[in-house]
Parts: C-alpha cells; structure tokens; sequence
C-alpha cells in the first residue's frame, strides 16, 4: 500500500493556522493550531467559508453534546463550527475520488462504516457516535461536535463526507448545501416522493426555508411555508412557497392551511419551529396517514396530541442530520439553480471578527438569516 | 353483467337474527335485525365467533367515533362488534375468490378503494373513512366502527376483508387473526424486516402478546417483553419472548433492557400500554435510529421526550388497525403453528351473555385476556 | 344511497356519438355509438383530444391483448384509443371528487380494486386484467385495451384514472401526461430517488423523450440520450438531456457513456428501443448495483446478457403502463412547466380524419413524433 | 488512538500455516504462507470449518475474477475458498466488539465503505470491487476472489464480515450461514415481506434448498421446490417445501405450478439453476407483477422472453453475494432452529485431502451436496 501524502505546490500548507477555540461557555479564543496531515481516506481542505448555525450557538454556550458526557467540554482546546466548504490542498493515501484543488463542500457526519446504522447509510445515527476520545477510535467523527470543528482555516476530513462544488457556485450558497441536506435526508426518510403531495413547512429559520426550496424541487404542491415574520415568509415565496401563511394574521392556523389543502389537511409537515405548539398543530392540520419530520425540537419534554397522531395513524421522524447521501441530492438541485439558495445568505464576516458575527446570528440583528464567515479575507 | 347472487340450500339464511344493539352510554340491548343480502364484492357471513376488543368497550361507552361527528351516536340501532370470523353463506355478484360455505376471518376496515391512501394500501387510513353515512357513500366501511359490527348473527363484508380459516384452526383462534395484523401492519410500516433485530414490546394485553409472537416469528432476536403482571408475562414466554421484564420489579426498566441488548438501546419498541411512561421509557430505551410503534394511546395530551427523540433519530409510527394487506401475513404465521394465539383466549360465551362477557372485559374478571362470543350456541 | 346521475344544462349530452370501431385487422370504420350513462364512482367525458401511441397501432393490426384470448378480437364495435383528455359532462352516483366542467386527463388502468397488486397501487398489473367481459365483472379496464377507448367523442370513466387538468395547459398538452406517467411510474418502482444519479435513456421515441424531461425534473444528473436520429436528439436537449449521443456516430456507445458517466458505468437506464442490441449495451453500461427500466420489448425471445446482470447485481423492471398514482406525479412537473412536453406534439387531425393520421404515425410522415386527434374539431 | 493488536495465550499464534495455493488452472498445491497480524478494524482467525462452493470449482479453473483482469491469475501464490468459520484468535486496533475465544463465520465481501453502493449497504456491489491490489488499496475486500481465501489455516477479516456463532452450532453448520445469507439477501431485495405469498425455488442446489428454508421461515405460503434428483427435493421437503416438483416427471412445469399455487401464477422464483430453460420457465410461472431472484446465471448470453416479462410487469433481480447484513438475517433463523441446514452437508475431508474434496464437489460423487474441510483435523 502506498501511504505518500499527496501535496501541491500550488497550495503551500503552513504548519500553523488560526484558529478560534472554546474557552469558558459562551467564550471563543482566537488561538493557532497545527495544521495535520490527512490519513488515508482523507483531505486537508482550506476552509474558504463557514457558515454559521444555531447549533452552532448552543455548543458554544453547552459545549459540544458528545463531549460533556466525558467531563467538562470546556477549555479542552475545541474548534467549533461545522458548515463549511473549501479547496483541498492535500491528499491522504488511497485517495483518488479527488484532485488538490477541488472545491468541496462538507457533510458533518463520517459514520465509522461498521455499526448496523452505517452499514444502512444512516451515518448521522452511528452507533459509535462520538466514540473519537481516548483509545478507542471507530472512526466516527461530526467535525464541530464530536471533533475538531471549522471556525479556523484548515481542516480535515473524510472522503466520505465531501460533495464536489461546480464552478459557478460561490463559495457562501456551498456553505448551505448542507442546509438543504437536512430536509432532503428528512423527505428521503419520509418516503420521498413528493412530488405533486401537499406539504407544509413550519419555520422559516435557514432549515425551514431550504425546506420549502427542497419539496418545491421535488415537485411538491402546494407548498405552504408557516411563520411570523413577514420578510422571511417574503424569501420563501421567492425559495418556491406557493403559499405563506402568518400564524399572528391568521385567526386559526390549522383552517388556514385546511382552506389550502382540502378538509382533509395535509401530507406532509416539516417541522422546523421545536415548540409545543407547532407540534400539535402540525399534527392537527395532517390528513389520516400523513407524515411529519421533525427538523427542530424544544429543549425540554413538551405536552403532545399522541391520541391524535395514533388515532389518525400519522408517521413522526425525528431527523438529525442530513444521512443517506442526501446533501448529494441536494447539490443536485442547487447545481442546476432550481432554487436560490443565496436568498438566506444575509451577512458576511471576516475571520477575526466571529465574535461579532455571532452576536448578529443570535440577536438577529440587521434581519440576519445566515451569516457567513471568510477565513482568508 | 351477472346481478344474481348464489345462496346454497346446505345454508338457509332466517329473514331475521339475533343482533344486540347501542342504547344509551354502556346500553346494549338484545334486539333483532333484517339479514340483508350482500352487493357486489361482497359476501354474507353467518358469524360463528366474535372476540371482544378493548375498542369495543368503548365503542359502548362513548359511541362509535365517525358516528359522534353527525350528532349523538346512541340509539342508533348500531351493532358493536369488529373481531368476528363466520361461514359463507350467500355470495354476491361477481364474488368468486370464495365459495359458500368456506370459512373466513375478516379485517375490520374496507377501504373506498379510490382515496390517495387505499390507493397505496393503507385503507385503515382512508380518507373518506366514516364517509357511508347518507347520500355520499364512498364505500369505505369498517364494521364495528362505522358501519354495523358483529355481536349479531349475520354480517355483510366486501371480499377485500376476508381471509380463509383453514381447517384446522378453530373458530375462537380464528377471531385473533385481526389482533395479530394489528403488530404485522405496525412491523411493516417500520420496514418489516426484524430478523435478528432486537424488539421490545410493552404491554402484554392481546395486541402486545400477539406482537411478541409475531415479531419471534419474524425472526426477531431478542425479543423482550415488559409488563406489570407476572401471569401475562408467562403467556409472553410461551408466544415466543426471549425475556420478560416486570417493571414493578425492576430499578429502571431502561437499564434492565440495555442489560439484555447492549448499552447501545434496542431496535424496535412495540408501545402496547399507552401511557405517558410507557411511551417516554420507550423513546429512552431506543438506539440512535430505533423506531417506535405505537400500538395503543393515551386518551388526552401527554408529555413526550421529543428532544431526546429528535436528537437520537427515533421514528415513531402511529398504527391504527391493520393495513397493507397484514392480516394475511399474519395469518401466514398462524397457518403454520408458529405460536399458538389461543393461549391468550381465556373466556367463551354465548351471544345471549354478552353484557356479562363485556362486564367480564372490561373489569378483568377472572383473569380474562381475550373473551369470544359464540352467536350460534 | 343516492343513485342519481348529475348533468348540466351548460353540457347537453347527445344520444349518440361519432365512433371509430375496428373491422378487420388494419381496418377501422367511422360508426356511431350511444353516449352510455356513467354509474356509482364513473364520469362521463367529452373528449376533447386523443393522442396516438405507438401500441394503438398494434391493436388495430392484431386486435386488443385481452380480446384475443376470448376468441377473434376483429368485427366487434370495438374503439380503440387510450390517451385521451376532455371535460366532464356527467357524474355517477357517488362522486363528488369532481365537478361538471373539469377539463381532466386520464390513466389508462383502472384497477379491480380487490386484487393484491390493485391494493398495493399496482393496478396496471390486476391480477383481475380483461376480467370484465361476459358475466364475471371484476371492474379492471383498461379503457382502449380492455373496454372501449377514445377514437370517439365520449367516454366512461372510473374517477380512479382522473386527473384535473389547470387551465392554462393545453388539450394536446393534457393528452401527453400519460406517457410522462409511464417513467415516473418506472423510475417510482426502481426506488426513485434520483437526484444526482446518472441515468441513459435509450430511443427517443415519446416515451423516451418524456422519459428525459422526467428523470431531469427528479434532478438525475447527468441524463444522457442515445438514440439514431439527430432532430429527436435535439427534441431531446431542450427537454433536458444534458448529453446526447447518436450511436450512428458513435465507435462504442458504452464507452461513450462511460467517457460521461466514469469508468464505474451508470446507476440507470431507462431502455425505450426495445431492441436486443439495446438491451445488452443498456447491461454493458450499468455500474455494479445498476438498474434497467424496460419501458419496451421486443416481439419475440432475444439473447441477454444474464451472466454479466447477475454478476454486477443489475436489476431490470419490466414496466408496463403507469402505476402506483405515478401519473398525478408527471402531472405535478408539468404543472410546473419543469420541461416542455409539447416540444413532441408535431400533429393535429380531426377525428374524422383519423385513417390519415394513423398512417402519419405508423410511416412517421413529415417527423411525426405524436399525433393528436381533436374530436370536435 | 492506541494501535496495539490483543492476542491471547489460551491461542498462540504461529508464525506459518499450511495454506493451499492456485497454481495453473485446475492445480492446487499444499504450501506454506505466513500468519499475518490484523490491522485496525480486522481480526485474525484460526479457520475452524470451510465449505466447498461451486464458485470455488470455477475460481480454481478459471482464477479469480478480479485477478483475471490484471494479467494471469494463476500461479500468485493465491488462496481459494470463501465459505469459512472459526475461532478469533486476535484482535486489531479499535476491535471491541467481539472477543478472542469467539467463534465467528464470515461473509466474504468487505466493501470499501466509501463508494455510492457501499453507503446503501450494497457493499458486494461495491463500486472498488476488487481494487485492492498495488498501491490504490480502496479497502474492499472479497476473500477467496480479490484477497486471498480460506482453504488455509488463518485468516484476517474486516469486522463488518463477522457473525457471532452460538455455542450449541457445530462448525460445519456455521459455514453454511453465507449460503442461507444469499437468498436472504435476494429476498431482501424483493421486497422481504414474503409471508403468505408463493414461492418456487428452482434448482435444488446449496443455495436453493436454504432458499426454500429461508422462505418458509419468512412466512412464505407455500413454497415449491422444482428440480431433476427425487433425493435433493426430499431434502428440500424437509426444509420447509409445501410441494415438490421433479421436472423430468411432469407433463408441463408451468401447468404443475399453477395447479399449486392458481391459474393466475406464483408471486415470487428464486431461480437457481442457471439455464435458459429454468429463467424462461420462470418467467412464464410469473403471476403480474411479480418477481425473480437470479441467484444463479449461465455461463453465455440466453435467449429470454422478455416480451412476457415487460407486458407482466414483473422484476428480475440479478443477486450478487449476500449484501445489506442479510447474513445476520440467516443466523437469526438459524439460531433459532427453524431449519436444519445441516441436512445439505454430505461430507467433511481433512485440509490435506482438499483435492479429492474437490472432486467430489466437482463430480457430485456419493450424493455429495454440501463438502466441509477442517483444517485441523
């Protein structure tokens, strides 16, 4: 077996990088690393652009969930950040799949290929998840949250997780393909032929908008996008809403979208507010085996309609992550510009200044949707 | 086209029957009704057994469900009754796939045949279910519920209910078939395919005992069940689980089943007690990517573990009846002797002992699991 | 029940209708028919506007499938026809899915209903097929196969084959959503997920052009025509093929697949040639796992590759007309104006003018590709 | 990560094995190899049992498939033979999922677990089928085909081809998991939901008797086993066939079948003979829609009748190896004891005798079905 490493002169890599790491909760240190080597089956990526997520925020004031279950994940040294894309500047042994210089974008997810989830495709669910620590490695690595993350300028990762960005896409519409991955993974889970079905999306957070992009891709109708701010509901109408429904100008919302649909209600819901009362209105406004995807969730136990949803024989998935190749599925759409995902890209920032960036992604201040970061400018 | 129907000398059908009807809440009445003759597709039976189901007490208490939404349901001349099996006795037009005098079992739910869900074979789903009231029939019938049941002598059925008894399965074992498609349509929506899975089943009443022989017969492996009382939990053994769990005795029923699959949590989770704990132990005893079906509900809101839910990529499947043509698998399995369901039919009486048959139902006298109704003895 | 059937004033419905029935093989006759009544969940239609399939050809030359077994299928006031669109005149009893004055589209099966492929949506493939001649009425039709097509001006049918057709699409458009329906019904039954995956379509006869502007719509990528005509070729770029190949001017059109799709081969083929030589290359060009939708045949036994099929794990799906609802899926893309399917609409006739029009068809006069037929024109 | 591999003193581990070696087509010679250490994710195995597969007879004429491509596949030092189980007796890196002392069988491909098909579970479709020679090792593995085999003493497996044998299975039983895990896998793919539907097993060789013994653990009604030798059709009587047909002994095979199962035909063929008579047989016993298992193939192209194939809708599934852990589906039957699948092992030879093992396999002396070797005997 050849193990050489392979390298271009085009794309020097320095030994070290900036890179900002998780101090005390809520606390991110512009610190340097070392900048690795691929092992086999991997590339060293120039991270181009980082989106950032609200997952995001939650790790940086919880720490990353794996890694609370083995202490304090706090000041171990930790680099959030995990929707990014890049240029590979190196090749690991036994790589073919790509050449330096191609431009990537990233799957968080590398499952450890060996547990019975993985060996289905459902590599967000590995059964080793988070088993990276220690002596133990199985190889499952969701880089923001289990391992190192990608507010910083390199990073490594498995072939497994990188989707090849077309030249014509700029770098911060590749950092959303992962975004649109989650609802594809979601409708690939809930059965996904769509096409000509009514569906509902509840949210229009940055999941919930690339959700109305990816069923209107699919060839859902109608499309019906819910929410409460009007400039958002705006998006999704230009993302392939056929119709936007706000819950405060609308006196009873499962009617609204009954008015819609039919009496009967809908087929599919996607999930993408997590509260109590989104869920069961989601449930309510189903039609009798009708199926719902659950892209968000409260962060606490929360009263359900189970008697509804088992009486009315309703399917409930709860997704996390975006499995089954589908951020390949949804490359395919946003390479063929089917929708325009840049529609929620509202902010960019320089590296150094992901403090400021962040604070505008969680106050949402200036209308902030997504927000990206540019680790070379 | 030929409009005759065939009756058979070897089978004098009476103008009139035996038949016990609705009154007020928790009334039943002896009463007598015409013995119609059935349409096209469909058969005359002589009912020679019917089970009592949990549903039908309250059915008796409450009404039929799809009845409740056109006014009161009492009074109505309504027959309770869904778990029967009888004898051909007439034939109507076009019918050949049976022959009088061949005895058959029925599922409960005939779909219209032409709604989006009997279109995908999901016709306990139909979505014009309860629609035969008045002037629009659409077809859909499900007997017991919405149209009239079986604590009579006589029942009309559309062939699409019906599976042939063999000969050597008696009329009371035959009245279980339907409970058991109950758990093969649930396992099927999950994606069927159990062997050497490991399945929890919780709640060892009719359909939870008869999910744990029709998840061993699948090749589940192991199979656990987990209840509160120790004779019901022998029966489980016996129906082919592997362990059974008394959760009054054990610490945290979490534990004890990871004890038995391995920390990870386990595959399948049939929720047969329809309790808020029952429903969130299951959510935490599952492994990243498991799913739930749920068998049975509570009858108001409940506080469910959606966070954990989400996070672990659980799917939760509500199943209401018997779908997908599963009662024929089911019946496959119980053709074969792969587990005997009479060991959860405890009691037998006859039609004129009814309101002591459901007294015995419902208040669990003398250890009653499953009761039968002989309408002919 | 209600038994009536409602009309309008604002649709009179003749007596009798102008009628093309089949004489003798090759020979049709222009007659008259009665204007039948529809019954319990049936409509009458006006046709507004009939195509013609290649396989309307072969039942004029040796009468329909079904018939034949019932004797000589010739000289038996039968119509042929089966892609056909109008507006509704008549309701059966029963049916409030529709209204009077609905343009609709329709598929060309009507299922049983009762059989087990009809309830699991595969009603193309009733086990009861052309069971509706004499006294054994099993409800199958296959209106232009089994039952009295559409060369005519009026036609019953089941509201299971309906499909509403928007107002700003044309009749002739409308008459093609069927051929779309028969690879949407392909690609559903070979998994359909394929976005990002590479298909070949192979003949870029109607249903191999629609077949491209489906596969596109889905998101394949790249889809690649292979056919012997340039200007269909050509049809076919504009309809979404994003490579082209005439296998007159290619040395080896595998590998000229495979210089598009990588060394590996592709991950579908749709194969409309219906010929042996397509059929091996479509194997030769699959990747390992692959799958082949034959959407045509050939007459008699050809010689296949079934070494190299089972050795690389192919899968091949005989498809035979548009199950499993797939055409309300074609429709939902063409509603959309995803593709462009008039592009292979090349001629209009009027009904009384069919002869001329079959033989445009069958000589494929002045590039014909589909002919429509407007009855009232 | 720590990289130490874990042996055990209760199995020492010698530096060289006895190892049989392919020389020119039809030599095998006894040689000596040396007993290599296992990397992470693998383990080593002291090979207790190993079946002769017809495949081996074919592998030893022809050479390795994969090999054959890159040169001459004979006289490389290559060991034959695939069907194996025995004892770990060494762990690589990260392995804590099975213990030294535990007695495994294997599946033969270890896919790469990167290519499209890999992620589907499809890993003996692997798109890197065979690419683990020179210095592009993709990490597929196929022992016994690309990697070297089992006729030997040792062997290292990746843990994904690894099946934990229950204490009370004998060695010779347990090399028969992977024969029973090849018509699980191809029912798998038909659907899996085989209970209470037909099924005929043609070719009552290792792969088609368990064929019949995996579908009537399924649940399948019934199942019908057609070949030429009355001895092999008792044996598959005992497996579980409702009905034996002998070929040779009735008037019309398709007739035969569908007295047994209805005019309208079977719903499922596992075709294991191989021959153009039994696929064309096979499809003409085909009811509408249903579906063919190619668990076997011809050695040059047929003549097929795919005209009664497309317009009967019915699929045909080209079976390559036991993929989507369909061997762990076997084992859970097996364990179970639902079939006794020792009843097709005829012989066992020692290491040494191999060449005369074979010649039984090959010329099918004394009956021979099943041949077990044990190396240590």
């Amino acid at each position: 077996m050849d193990n050489s490493i392979k390298t271009s002169k085009k794309f020097p890599i320095p030994k070290t990088m900036k890179a900002w790491v998780l101090g005390n909760p809520n606390e991110i240190k512009l610190s340097q690393k070392d900048v690795l080597l691929p092992s086999k089956s991997e590339v060293l990526i120039r991270i181009d652009a980082v989106a950032i997520c609200a997952t995001d925020l939650d790790v940086i004031s919880h720490g990353p969930p794996a890694m609370i279950k083995g202490g304090s994940p706090f000041n171990k040294n930790f680099t959030p950040g995990h929707e990014y894309m890049g240029t590979i500047v190196a090749l690991g042994p036994s790589v073919d799949e790509f050449e330096i210089g191609d431009r990537v974008t990233v799957e968080i997810h590398a499952g450890c290929g060996q547990c019975k989830r993985c060996r289905m495709g459902m590599y967000t669910s590995c059964h080793n998840y988070g088993l990276n620590y220690g002596n133990k490695d199985k190889g499952h690595r969701a880089n923001g949250f289990t391992s190192d993350g990608g507010f910083k300028q390199y990073a490594i990762n498995h072939v497994n997780t990188l989707i090849k960005v077309p030249d014509d896409m700029t770098d911060e519409e590749a950092t959303l393909v992962v975004t649109a991955g989650t609802t594809m993974y979601g409708l690939t889970e809930l059965g996904g032929l769509v096409s000509g079905e009514s569906v509902v999306v509840i949210g229009p957070g940055p999941i919930g908008l690339l959700g109305v992009a990816i069923a209107k891709s699919l060839g859902a109708s109608p499309v019906i996008l819910v929410g409460t701010r009007n400039n958002r509901l705006e998006i999704g109408k230009k993302l392939g809403a056929d119709f936007v429904l706000n819950v405060n100008e609308e006196n009873n919302i499962i009617n609204s979208v009954k008015s819609l649909v039919g009496e009967i209600g809908v087929d599919y819901v996607i999930e993408c507010a997590g509260t109590e009362q989104a869920l069961n209105e989601a449930i309510l406004m189903c039609n009798r085996g009708a199926k719902i995807c659950l892209a968000a969730f409260p962060h606490k136990k929360i009263k359900v309609n189970i008697p509804h949803l088992v009486i009315n024989n309703i399917y409930m998935y709860g997704i996390r992550g975006e499995g089954k190749s589908a951020t390949h599925r949804a490359m395919a759409f946003m390479k063929e510009k089917r929708f325009d995902a840049k529609l929620i890209h509202t902010h960019t920032f320089k590296l150094n200044d992901l403090p400021k960036a962040l604070k505008y992604a969680r106050e949402r201040i200036d209308g902030s949707i997504k927000i990206v970061i540019k680790p070379w400018e």
